[in-house]
This record gives structure tokens, C-alpha cells and sequence, in this order.
């Protein structure tokens, strides 16, 4: 049976194996590690890539913190307990071409006071264009794994990413969606063990499902300058997501967590313009029209 | 005795008049009104100047709403009453060069139900590069202003500045402060024309003070590459704190305001690196330095 010590450091070396694994897709650039202690308990490892050659910035965040449930995280977290220890390894990749995506990736697990534990995390893309085929292929990736599994998780997890990973602000989705879950424990008929190894799984498919978008998407011509504002205009709404909604970057700004690697999934560049709306027929405008009304892209293949 | 009708109508007025001097200020663009309404009451008119010489974005947004208060008001806002009704005038200004500031100012009048009246508002400024005697200057202009109406004013106010414009995640000041005040009503001393009167020529000082810091930094040559990426940065801080901290901001967002007016105050362009810290001695450092550890401007004149 596994302990939260055997899980932390089972992380902290799937950090290291998928940081090689998209230094070779990147074929440039390596990730360049940062340690940090937390003087409250635990510290992390801060992994990061600029200036690759299909990665512009990327961060691969291993951490693994414990200590007292503070009030800011009973009060955000609805957490009834009074010790804690949480570890996860946290991904955002903003690729360089407007024509290859941000994605992103967490698997985390948590535990409170002697008896409580469960695991969260998923798996979402935010192509810049989307593109039909590359929704289905991520889509089908992710179904295979989880219903190799438990054939009842891709069916929760993707309406979960759904509906997290929609910004009511703007009445879009911030891209293809992909899985999310949250407190998964005993009561889903798996054991810890079995469900580290979902995570654990789950991060090794990461790097081959954007290796797949990437190789999808051949880069025979450098980028216009219509494609790269859109890309601008594009993570600026993965900024508004992350800073105005995302739950895991409210939660460590507010509770005093080390900021520059909650602020890792920020973009190396964004770019807003007042009422910015494409052409309905254009590219940017079919991108925006799948993210006002995202398809089950399942069902489309 | 001023009603609400006169002071939403002299906002729009007000706002006007300062897209005017901003105009003449910049030189070449104007700014452009876009009309909206409120389903549930009201509406505004949000001027936009996108590409002029002197600012790269700015907008000046008037709007007058009222309707019912919402549990979304009562909760984020902690209003107690049932009707209430708000107008006011609001600009963010980016400046085009790394040597002109980023400024803001707002100013608002509010009611609930029948009997319950305040005003709020504020000015503060954001230089990319802080220079002492602006922010002297800045703050001399306020205080001169503040003085002449009430000596009480900018003592209280500028503290509550200091205090807001604070981003704890950062462990820094947004810039060099200014002025910012929120329910001042009756109690003040001071009738609701007299309140009023006190606003409308804040914001007819505004573009006074904005006139002063362009005049006072002219420029001489094209910014650097390391002046941009540096504008860009404070930019990115600017993003963070009005996403992550300004309640007008959240408030808006969180009870379904018009996204476009209120993201408005978003940059036209911002960069985020890991751990980027200028050398301590470098411009760079000095105005990171004045940011980390604020003086207090009007005494070191």
C-alpha cells in the first residue's frame, strides 16, 4: 500500500521523466529546474523552458507542501480539517506557432488529518486555431486511457472539464476541454495504489498527446502576423481564465503560495484589443464560433 | 440640491470633456464613444483610443445602471437595500512609450433604496519607470487639489491608496500611488453637490496631471529593446492586480457586467518570464526598489 511519502516522490520523478520527454520533442531547449522550500512545510521543484523551439514557455511544477489548514483554506477550500500534506505536478505549455496549442496538465493528491485523502487533476488543450481532427484525436487519446480503467471516468471527467474550464465572463470555453477531476477517494471502488497509477498514467500520456498535436501540425512557414495577434488574443483569455477563475492559481495566490510558480501558466506574451471579433468565416472566427459552442468532439469523428 | 439624473448626466458630460483634452494631449488619434444598454437598467458609452502617439490604449467609460441589488452585490459588495443605482466615469490610459506612465482614475456616485447616498473614487499612477520628482509632482498636484476642498481629504485618502493599490502576491505597490476613497457621504460634512463638485474637477484635473508627467519625460529617441520588455513586464503586474485584486474588476465580472468596458483597463500587450529581476542598480532595480519599499512622495520634496 502506498504512502503519501511513496506518492510524493513517485511525482516528483514523473515531473523529471515527462520534463526529458518534452525537451526531445522540443529538440532545442531543456527544462531548467528551481528548487524552493516552503517555510510553513514541504517546497517543490520549478521546472522551466523559454525560448524552445515549439515551446515558447513552459513549466513543469512539482510540489509537495503540508502544514495547518489554515482559515483562507478552509474558507476557499471548504476543507473541514485541521492538518494537511498535498503534492502534484502542475503543467502549461504556450507553444511558439499559433498553429501548435497551449495545454495543460495537473495530477495532484491530498490528504487531511489521519483518515481523509483523494486525488484530482486532468488534462485540457487550448489550440490557438481549433482544429476538428486534432479535438477528436485528443478526445479519443484521453477516452482510451480512462476507459482502460474505469469506463465510468472519461464520461464524468470530460462534462467536469466542460464546465470548469468555461469562462462565463466571456461565454466561451477556454479551448477543447479534456478531463478534470477532484476528490476521487475510496468511494470510487479504487484503492490509492490503483488510483496514483490512473495519475501516474495520465502524466506519461502527456507528453505523447502533444506530441501528437504538434507532429498533426507541421510548420512549413513562419507565422503571419494575423495568426500571431490571434495567438496574442488567445492567451489573453487563457490569463483571464487563470487569473480571474482557476481555483488552484485563486487558492495559492490568496493563501500566500510561492507566486512565480503559480504564475508559471502565465504566457510569455498577450495581447488585448477592445471588442476584438473576427470574421465569422475566417479561421479565428471558426475558432471562436467552436468555443461559444463546443461540440461532444467525440461524436464528430 | 443635485438628484442622481443631474449627476449621471454631468459624468457623461465629464467624460466627454476628458476625451477631449486626451485627444489633444495625444495629438493625432480621438477617441471613439461605443453606446451599450443594460438589459436589467441603464447602459453607458465607452470611448476607446487604440494607436495614438502618445497613448497605445486607452479607453474613458461612462455608465449609469440601476435595478435590483443581486445576492452576487449583497455578497461580493456587502450592500443592505433593494434598489440601487450607480454612475460614474473610469480610465485606464497605456502609454505608447516606457517613459510615460500607465494612469487611472475613477470616480462614482451611488445610491440604495431612498435614503442612502456616497461617492467614491480615486487617481493613481503607474510610471514603468519611476522617476521621484513625477511622483512628487503627482502627488503635490493631489494633495493641492484635495487641500483646497477639504485639509482632512488627502491625509485619509492617500493611505487608502497606499493600502489598495497594494499587491500582496507581489510584495509590491501597483505604482506610486495616488489617491483613492470609497462611501463618502453626509457624514463628511460635505452635501452631495459640494461631493459632487469635488469629483467632477478630480476629473477635470486629470488630464492636467496626465499632461504634466508626458511633458515632463519628452521623448527624445525610440525606446530600447530592454525598455519595452521592461513596460511590458509592469504591464503584466498591471494585469495581475486587476484581475487578481480590483474590486470593481471582480464585482463587475462576477455580476455579469459588460466584459468589454470592463476589461478595458487590460494592456494592449504584456509579458510574464519566470523570476525576472533586474540588476538592483539598473533603472530597472530602482523602480522595483520604490515599488518594494514606497516612500512616502510629498516629504521628500
Amino acid at each position: 500500500m502506498m504512502n503519501k511519502n511513496q506518492i510524493a516522490t513517485a511525482y516528483f520523478e514523473l515531473a523529471k521523466y515527462i520534463c526529458n520527454a518534452l525537451s526531445e520533442i522540443d529538440g532545442l531547449s531543456t527544462f531548467v529546474p528551481d528548487k524552493w522550500e516552503r517555510e510553513a512545510g514541504g517546497g517543490g521543484v520549478t521546472h522551466t523552458l523559454e525560448n524552445g523551439r515549439i515551446i515558447e514557455k513552459g513549466g513543469v511544477a512539482f510540489s509537495a507542501v503540508h502544514g495547518e489548514v489554515s482559515e483562507a483554506m478552509k474558507k476557499n477550500l471548504n476543507m473541514k480539517g485541521e492538518q494537511f500534506f498535498a503534492t502534484g505536478v502542475s503543467i502549461v505549455l504556450h507553444s511558439r506557432h499559433p498553429r501548435h496549442p497551449i495545454i495543460h496538465m495537473n495530477v495532484r493528491y491530498f490528504e487531511l488529518d489521519e483518515n481523509t485523502w483523494w486525488f484530482g487533476g486532468g488534462i485540457d488543450l487550448t489550440p490557438h486555431f481549433i482544429r476538428e481532427q486534432d479535438a477528436i484525436c485528443f478526445h479519443q487519446e484521453l477516452k482510451k486511457y480512462c476507459d482502460a480503467f474505469d469506463s465510468t471516468f472519461y464520461p464524468r471527467f470530460k462534462p467536469w472539464a466542460d464546465e470548469y474550464f468555461f469562462q462565463p465572463h466571456r461565454g466561451e470555453s477556454r479551448g477543447v476541454g479534456g478531463i478534470f477531476f477532484d476528490h476521487i477517494g475510496a468511494e470510487s471502488g479504487h484503492s490509492r495504489a490503483e488510483l496514483f497509477h490512473f495519475c501516474e498514467g495520465l502524466g506519461r500520456l502527456f507528453p505523447i498527446v502533444y506530441g501528437q498535436q504538434i507532429e498533426a501540425n507541421p510548420i512549413v512557414s513562419q507565422p503571419s502576423d494575423e495568426e500571431l495577434l490571434w495567438q496574442q488574443i488567445r492567451r489573453s483569455r487563457y490569463v483571464e481564465f487563470n487569473l480571474l477563475h482557476d481555483r488552484g492559481t485563486k487558492f495559492g495566490i490568496y493563501s500566500g503560495g510561492r507566486t512565480e510558480s503559480i504564475l508559471l501558466s502565465m504566457p510569455p506574451q498577450a495581447s488585448w484589443r477592445y471588442c476584438f471579433e473576427p470574421e465569422p468565416t475566417s479561421e479565428e472566427g471558426i475558432t471562436l464560433n467552436f468555443l461559444r459552442n463546443p461540440p461532444d468532439w467525440i461524436s464528430l469523428k
